[in-house]
């Protein structure tokens, strides 16, 4: 892997220089990503559908997000507070023992290999949210293309190089390694030089990812995202109220985009009744009438045909509906399947993902047995709550649960569609990501990539910018006890 | 181990009770804590004294120190703004899609263990940091005494039975584990119901937790400080100005408390000249009119006679000063080696603490090689640099590099006497810690047991009191990307 030495060899030089590039410098950077990926116009878009089989307005869109999210970072580095300074000054008259001055910020881990993911070939890949917040943070980035978009990921890779040369960066700020061999990415993991991992993808990747980062000589932290069941709790009223509407937003949410999302709401739980019923039927109609679409590259139809017949195969489990039209070859069938609680909480594999348009309707005996059930899944990126106002405070232990297993809790809408804003927290606990306490949504996704270093009586010149007592930037600090700008 | 289970069983369900505890009551809990500890009185010293060997004056001090610990957390969760609460309300009319309301904030993470210290029988032990910033959090405690205080814990532990049944939690809210075997603590570790662990001791027993948790089917976070060797970079024009000044603040650090602190300066690296010839005679003169005295226990004094004696072995180190006294059975004697750093790059083991007394000069043949030497060096709590203003800014680099080295970098000080405060940063990278993206002193010590959860859409009764619309509170909120109260 002499390779893979040079590469995190020149990670590391890079970050050498990079790590005291200024957070507004840093910011022109981010700026001049997205300028550029901008700048490819539609031969991107046509090669991401050409190697996703993704429709043009969604990635045109994504491309919109992925741009939106870099200039987001670049306003985060450009206003400079995000690295929590704080300033205690000295007190050299302070009996017995004097005080000396110290004062902590967060600086960057070193070099951070990501990890493209197939399901998000703009915002979750090579500009990314894990690149564009480690860059913020001052990391340097090797970046290991996903083998289904390999050009898709060298376009983007190139625009990353312009904006490089034009901001003069170091050239190894960012290094594409379009490899697509399971061995290189274990090396990049390996190699004493890495600091830090960002995943998006399955199961079986990130867990194998965090294994070999915690048996490393020196263990260090991979924060992977790793699927989901998005377990969806209808409770009574809301179907005698409103069925009809929740069956609408589900059949949508469960095909949206071939159900290749991480928040795809993948187990929906009823108590049985007549309504319930007459919403299994509305659902099932919904999801008849939605036509196969193509999923993102052979593998993952294959997974998703190969998934799918092993859930339908389980104990108790019944196919209630899928669509009406055949699919193709490499097309997703949206699909409905039905079991009873009692079935359910004794099979635990129909706590497993399926990834793609496939949902299970798990009917309840009562409110009391839907609850046993929340209580055995294992941990989520979200959670979903659908009721009346009055059932939901009559059952707020379930919500309560639920912020137990569960990175986000919804209560009457549907978890796909991730809104990006400060009070968004994209990460749930174990087996849904690898750390839950942090985010892979939204700025907070820096956190990641950084420690606190205290620096104790330090002479004013020596100081970062940020824990000068002038303040040059101009950001909050936490000095002596009290916010100030 | 139907015992342990029987103990996280017990520590879950008072979870259920105590997460939904509110700040001022927790305050209240925290705050009967320490004064049960103080109503403990002198008894409780001269457990500690017996146990320990420490003297009173220490002991007094730490527990003063332990108490107002206690109250810095109690007066965090009174004020309540550590959860770090972050608000965007909806925004029903956003074209193409409309925006939910999202609202964040920190929870804790459940059942904590936390394992006593030996060399902090009270702030690191049964009432410490890490049981007191659990409890602060919101989280359950199971506490692994220390085998080598077990009395001393003991004391602490019905102090804070008499504090839970003074202010009405529930009784496991903390659960005292007395049991010594390893064995146990690994079980502990293990148990699905335990989501942290705190740890602070040797590297072997706080890597070991490490491996044990990250090889669970849920992997877990384990907070362990492993230990350190602190090194201390001595620039030449210092030792000009005041060599003499240098030897007695190092002379007193490095034998305080008989070594046996984590920020114990374990490595003195100097350049070859008259100066550091001369600053070597006045340190050994220190240290020769140091007595010995006794360390903690058994275990330790063995540990430090055969560390020290393997220390001393090693090619090209030399003995140049111990204590004029002679030990007593379980006594550490002060002592200072000297290697030259060309002996010191090739040698690892040389890089290992020797906990106690304890501390090795190295002599290396220009600031070069002395900058060679540290970047070799494996993480640390502490580095510090001795040095005049002018040499510092001629040799900034160095202290950028310990920046990547050590959690906190000092200049012109010592690295013993850990500042509670808020910009005090107790964690450095790996071998130091398991985390060194977390401190184990001072209120942000908190935030290793808690993770963010969004909840969207919630009406403003099912919402914790943090969340709502009209801050009950009066916390620091970020409304709408606007700090406010």
């Amino acid at each position: 892997m002499s390779s893979i030495n040079s590469i995190l060899q020149r990670s590391q030089a890079a970050f050498a220089v990079y790590k005291k590039v200024s957070g507004k410098q840093k910011a022109l950077f981010l700026e001049a990503i997205a300028s550029a990926i901008e700048s490819l116009g539609h031969p991107l878009i046509q090669t991401a559908m050409q190697e996703t089989r993704l429709p043009e307005v969604r990635l045109v869109g994504e491309r919109g997000r992925t741009c939106s999210q870099l200039r987001q970072f670049s306003a985060l580095v450009t206003e400079g507070s995000w690295v929590d300074a704080r300033i205690d000054t000295a007190l050299a008259d302070r009996a017995p023992l004097p005080k000396p001055d110290i004062r902590k910020m967060l600086v960057p881990l070193g070099p951070v290999v990501v990890f493209g993911a197939s399901n998000f070939p703009f915002a979750y890949s090579t500009a990314g949210v894990d690149t564009c917040s480690a860059l913020a943070a001052g990391c340097t980035v090797v970046l290991k293309a996903h083998p289904a978009h390999p050009q898709t990921s060298e376009l983007v890779a190139q625009a990353i190089q312009l904006a490089i040369k034009e901001t003069g960066m170091p050239d190894d700020v960012f290094i594409h390694v379009p490899d697509s061999s399971f061995e290189t990415g274990k090396a990049l993991v390996q190699h004493p030089f890495t600091k830090a991992v960002g995943f998006t993808g399955s199961f079986a990747g990130g867990k194998a990812l965090f294994d070999y980062a915690a048996q490393r000589p020196e263990p260090i932290p991979v924060f992977a995202e790793m699927g989901s069941l998005n377990p969806v709790f209808i409770l009574p009223k809301a179907l005698v109220a409103r069925s009809d509407k929740v069956a609408d937003m589900y059949g949508a949410s469960i095909t949206q985009g071939v159900g290749q999302f991480c928040t795809k709401p993948g187990l929906l739980f009823g108590v049985q009744s007549e309504q319930l019923e007459r919403f299994k039927t509305q659902l099932a109609d919904r999801l008849k009438a939605i036509a196969p679409a193509t999923m993102l590259h052979s593998g993952i139809a294959e997974s998703y045909v190969h998934n799918r017949a092993s859930a339908l195969r389980q104990a108790g489990v019944t196919l209630l509906a899928e669509s009406n039209a055949q699919p193709l070859p490499e097309q997703g069938t949206p699909t409905l399947a039905v079991v009873r609680a009692h079935d359910f909480i004794q099979n635990q594999q129909l706590s497993e993902e399926v990834f793609g348009p496939y949902s299970l309707l798990i009917a309840a005996d009562d409110i009391h047995q839907m609850k046993v059930a929340a209580a055995l899944l294992p941990g989520q990126l979200t959670a979903t709550i659908i009721g009346e106002e009055e059932e939901l405070h009559a059952f707020s232990d379930l919500a309560e649960l639920l912020a137990e297993k569960a990175g986000r809790v919804v209560i009457n809408g549907v978890p796909t569609g991730v809104e990006v804003c400060p009070s968004m927290h994209h990460g749930g606990p174990f087996p849904a990501t690898t750390d839950a306490r942090f985010t892979s949504v939204g700025t907070d996704a820096i956190k990641r990539f950084v420690r606190p270093v205290s620096f104790q009586n330090f002479p004013q010149k020596l100081l970062p910018d940020e824990l000068k007592d002038s303040n040059p930037l101009g950001i909050w600090r936490l000095f002596n006890n009290e916010w100030k700008k």
